[in-house]
């Protein structure tokens, strides 16, 4: 039993930082990443980012593409942060038509969702929050926030379209008001719409001191609130979008294992950012990792991990950690 | 207007830590702990620990104590962290007759308080957590959490006391259930009743990455569910307990604007671990912070700050802390 | 007695992030920026980045403008980050002839900072380092870092050009060779010779967790090798580069302190990111905020405050901070 | 080839923190605590804290116990730490008379170890350094440190007995001087004298974000001072004091790569605080750990190791990762 994958079209391309804004690698055109994705035996859905790979104009093209490739579609991601106009926030800008563009913006994708026979946009409002203390009214911000987010959540409940909140704890911000998990479902529950909920990114996550796993089970127990997964590791300072299971492994094997313990039945998606690696072997070898524990998984089973998590021993884990995920040579 | 001011008994005493278990001072008699207090000009609310300062013996001695030294006692802190039998949980302690225990003891504490004319017990289930990845079963535990909250606030609302549940994202867990803001607002409303809200303990927050200010909006729109307050200052890193004000300054200003404009009656109790300090001196100095903070937002006045913060202008908030939160010598 | 400022002339202009790569303001043309430098009154030295600001081509026009503006080129700093060709490093690259070319492009901005009457290049080399465990070689990396260093230094040395090593500990990689002070202090010695010292970044010191104030006390303590001071302020796990006092007050009041005490010559120096805030405004607020601070010290004393430090009592440091460095309203 | 591994003696026992002050654990007899290390078939060398292990009246005893149970006395820890008189400071305390006492007890015990035929003291000063900013002269503390430090080691010096200077960037103090590897091989090479070197503990760099294996590099190249290793895992914010591979896997298989690539050839020693687990369990479950990936560094030799490490790629690290570190069940 496998998980479906799916990738982000963008991490193929390049990727910049705020010291080489050009970019670490050459300009892929949108037909290679396409291309690249497609090649990837293990993969079987795709997230697009609004304006750079979906708008108005070329989703027929889209609608060939994932055809072409044999691709669902499984998010679109409104581009809610790249673009100047959110620079300054998105639902909760300081000027109100840029709010309503935003809102606006949000139902122009969820109607281009429906065209290419996608269920879930990915909200992530990266520019929504605050940089420096003293310097923001939370109160009203909050309250533009969630006003824009439940006008967009009406829409698409009407259209059948979910809307899945990704949080994360900073950056391009100093402080984001979907910073965690915790408070981002505060935000979903008080749409009080049904078809909002949440994507954990793990490397958020990590940065957020959180246990994925933990997590996992907390929005599976308000609610039923996980639309949508993205995977990735780091150190645990900052969202180094690296790939899976370059730092921690014990976690990623907890993670696998809670989502099968709460039904969750999203999709795994990747979400990296390879600045200096090739990106397509980049983003393989973290669905490859993900397989193998999966595989580990199905080999224990889920009732030994239960039986494991039962003792509540450390001592026990090590020893589990030693004799199923270790390689033993020879 | 000035704030009410409350300190922890214990602060005042011998601390320790994992290397000096014996302390860094000389052990002070309960006596003269409450001396010290009492001592204090600004003071006039006094936080008790549950077995630590008082319990069914000593009540009615703690009650001719608060008459003596003119406190008031604005909670009782119950004691699910400093005995063994806490050590590996107290509401989700693997072991029922530990979680009942908890639960039993909550409500003696409930009673207590009543005797001796409080209305409020700050519960810091600090040993409810975990350490290690793949060794706890977080649904169970907190579930477990959640219905020894639910059933002790229960009780507590029959008798008319308020539970703030003080969050914490570490320590000494490596990871704790009621860690964060948001999170332990889900507990508090999970429970179903009025009574049970949160305490901010600032220095927790900061490690957590939380704008304390936010926080306070935060949980003053879902539900005013804001009791208490904790203040103390540290690195961002670890709650160091240090002397408000050590590192933060306009931090610490925004905070006590946000208490006002929320319309926030608790109290202000300041919570410290001195280790190496003189405890009267290092919490007084506390107070003396946070009241000269409270004499410039009196001076500037809320509607500066508003406008100040409508502004949402780093410059501008830069030239707002030269002008009015700096010295300006000579 | 107060110190000289200086700014860096690209923090003036646009600034973009991974997210927003074409930055979150409008571009304004190199003189625009340059006439913004010579607005403000505090400011009488300039640092000039390679190829953005000065080369082979331009440094005519650059010492013009020096001229023009009444400024000093206080250090050049060589494009060893935004440039794709550095994108796994400039000195320790993993490609021998983009190592000669560090070297070969350090030695001609050396002659370029002679013609325009500078003394000093900061040496940032950001991309010198490694993102994952187990993919870099950190010996020979670390050799070739310091040859490229010693050559460069050697060629510089002969010119009577100073080479401030700036340190950093991670971005643009997960980890940087010239992570911290006291590792950039040991590559510093290895290079043999005088002219080879160290920029502290305030900011890239608070992510270190480094108290920038022992710092500079250790710099002057092994062979006085501070030769250049960059300021900004953070929230202490990412390089935020914010106006200088947005967050502490005690650490910068404190970091000027041991500045003037262990002797300190150099330039202070403005490092930041304005990405939201009008540039000008934010880069002046910094300097109007650390002379505010100089005027209190200034005013208290030097002798004052070594006598404070010799207390080693917090609680009569906290009383210094109330009296002395708070505004008394009223 | 396996490396020679050993235990801290007290690790064993009770262990508190600063609210559990009287320990998680029942108390066990030193007799209790040395036959679960003799019962370690693993272990082979052992590392004994001065007061609480050795003293003067004692040491006769200990070395009977050292043949008893066939163990080497790898390292003696003078106990800097967890009595009274240096709870500010040991060689840096404000009070001369504890500088003095500091180094008059560290003499003491190179003559202890001496006669448990000992040849190495491992040195954690960790109560010198300073908490709060603005309140403490970091330049005369740091000039009694090293003079304390160099007179304990001219006669460790003249005995036979190297120091090995143990860092850790903060606890109990929020800031350590001897805090990271590089500032503390300053402080070796200031004494002028070839035995004085450096302990790493992994868990402590893991906090300071160093990565081990540089600075196994590191100390290897200036000098060739790492003269211990202690190991143990963390989340990276704290000292944590976790068993081995609880966290981290690529970094721990990265770091016996460098311990052996730089010819390494002391001892490996398990430093742990097991406060809810059996400890004998929890450290033997470190050593186990790292025999399974010294196991496989074996298997796949130093060599292809190597060859990776030249190839600087990610992709091509993950790929390892999945083939030789992770099990491939089935």
């Amino acid at each position: 039993m496998s998980a479906k994958y799916a990738v982000i079209l963008g991490n193929l391309g390049n990727t910049c930082d705020r010291f080489l804004s050009g970019g670490y690698k050459s300009d892929l055109s949108k037909e290679q990443l396409w291309q690249q994705v497609g090649e990837m035996p293990e993969v079987s859905g795709i997230e697009l980012v609004g304006t750079w790979d979906i708008d108005a104009d070329n989703w027929k093209d889209v609608k060939n593409k994932l055809e072409k490739y044999g691709l669902q579609c499984v998010s679109i991601i409104p581009d809610l942060f790249s673009t100047r106009i959110w620079g300054r926030g998105s639902y909760s800008a300081p000027d109100r038509s840029v709010r309503e563009r935003a809102v606006s913006y949000t139902k122009e994708l969820v109607d281009l969702a429906r065209e290419v026979g996608c269920d879930l946009l990915n909200i992530w409002p990266g520019q929504d929050g605050y940089d420096y203390p003293l310097a923001a009214n939370y109160r009203e911000e909050r309250e533009w926030l969630l006003d824009g987010l439940k006008t967009s959540a009406e829409y698409a409940h009407e259209k059948g379209v979910r809307l899945a909140l990704e949080y994360k704890v900073k950056e391009p911000r100093t402080h984001s008001y979907l910073a965690r998990a915790a408070d981002t479902l505060l935000v979903a529950q008080a749409t009080g719409l049904p078809n909002v909920g949440l994507t954990i990114d793990s490397g958020h996550a990590f940065v957020a001191y959180e246990n994925v796993g933990e997590m996992v089970t907390l929005l599976s127990m308000f609610g039923d609130r996980l639309f949508h997964m993205h995977f990735n590791d780091n150190y645990g300072f900052w969202d180094d979008d690296m790939i899976v299971g370059s730092v921690r492994t014990v976690e990623h094997f907890e993670m696998l294992y809670w989502l099968r313990a709460t039904g969750y039945s999203g999709w795994y998606s990747m979400d990296q950012y390879p600045y200096r690696e090739d990106a397509q072997g980049a983003i393989r070898a973290s669905i490859l990792y993900l397989q193998k524990l999966e595989a580990i998984l199905d080999h224990v089973g889920m009732d030994a991990v239960e039986a494991l998590l039962a003792k509540r021993d450390a001592v026990a884990t090590a020893e589990f950690v030693r004799n199923h995920l270790l390689a033993s040579p020879g």
